[in-house]
């Protein structure tokens, strides 16, 4: 819930040794120690103009409209505009009883396989919450764009190569033009960002010396 | 995994005892009962024609392009059409290293609060998979896509050049580890094409010949 930015957790009738320790663990998010505790889920909801349940498909779904994820968080974002929505979990053992599911507005189910529909409560209370928040506008990229390396760069980088391969035969001198053209195919392909092809004309740079000098000293 | 329709579960080193109660419990999945264990995640991803790692922001990931999850979901599908994807996730206490980081192209960024970002890792686990489910068509490649090179030809690649590198100097075998990174990260970020990895690592196999070999004969 707090990766996701949801704030306001309702349980009904918890477990309460486990309750009372998630509440005072070190580091329990702001999310837990705000939880509030009801009797049933009637008092739970009872402020909510909208009531979803969450459930692994079974046959009792026949008596509900079940949305998958996708669009049933469409529906819920747009219903939040008019009122507090209920997303209604069930007991990961048991999930939600029938007198629960008689709470709910109708039924969000997350699309898993046909062969393994169930899911761990926590995977699906993070699915669902993601889902819901997914198209949320997200604050200005947290990256910058590497620049692209230009034309006279990437033409440096394929002529040392190419002296390269002819230092070392690769390629010989009548072949030079298509293996040039091989090469600046295959170079443009990888559209290069300025700061790797520097590294790259450094090193290449690095080796063309060797191969022309040999045991020599060191580049001057 | 097995809610979202993924089979392929590869461990790295995992804690062995809860490892082989995990696959060994009543119930336990396909997935589970088939999972793989790796001495290293360059044996994991190997025959992986892209690796994407998973991680909270931080600063280390200014070394890598971040994708948010719904636009990154949308490029590994895509990429799936090319080859093996790996979706990389760290260990619930420490993360990815940087040298797990290495192996990865880019980083996918699940796009949570930016006062509470750190995931349960079963959840991030559910959350990526969920997305890259989400809008899942039946295959139908409109256009070919060229094979992608995958992992263990990348690292030949990687290899060479490191020892040519080492050959004419421009890295010192103290510095081996550190250039390794660096060029393995490189590389990644050109996301090479199977064929034109091949003609690089034949490129590069020729001149460290010539830079072991001077000036004598052409390689037999």
């Amino acid at each position: 819930m707090s990766n996701f930015g949801f704030q306001w957790l309702r349980v009904v009738h918890p477990f309460h040794i486990a309750f009372r320790e998630a509440r005072s663990a070190v580091g329990a998010s702001h999310v837990m120690a705000a939880a509030e505790e009801f009797p049933s889920v009637a008092n739970a909801v009872s402020d909510c103009a909208l009531v979803v349940g969450t459930t692994a498909i079974g046959e009792r779904e026949l008596l509900h409209p079940v949305q998958h994820l996708p669009e049933g968080a469409r529906v819920v974002r747009e219903r939040l505009a008019a009122g507090p929505v209920a997303l209604l979990f069930g007991s990961e053992k048991r999930g939600l009883s029938n007198e629960d599911l008689s709470h709910c507005h109708w039924l969000l189910r997350i699309p898993t396989q046909t062969d393994h529909r169930s899911m761990n409560l926590g995977q699906a209370v993070a699915v669902c919450l993601y889902e819901l928040a997914r198209d949320r506008k997200v604050a200005s990229p947290e990256y910058l764009v590497e620049p692209a390396a230009d034309a006279a760069l990437t033409d440096r980088l394929i002529g040392v190569l190419l002296e390269a391969l002819q230092q070392s035969a690769y390629t010989s001198p009548d072949r030079a033009a298509s293996t040039e053209e091989k090469l600046r195919r295959m170079v443009l392909r990888l559209s290069l960002r300025a700061d790797d092809a520097e590294v790259m004309l450094g090193m290449m740079r690095r080796i063309l010396w060797k191969l022309k000098h040999g045991d020599g000293a060191a580049p001057g």
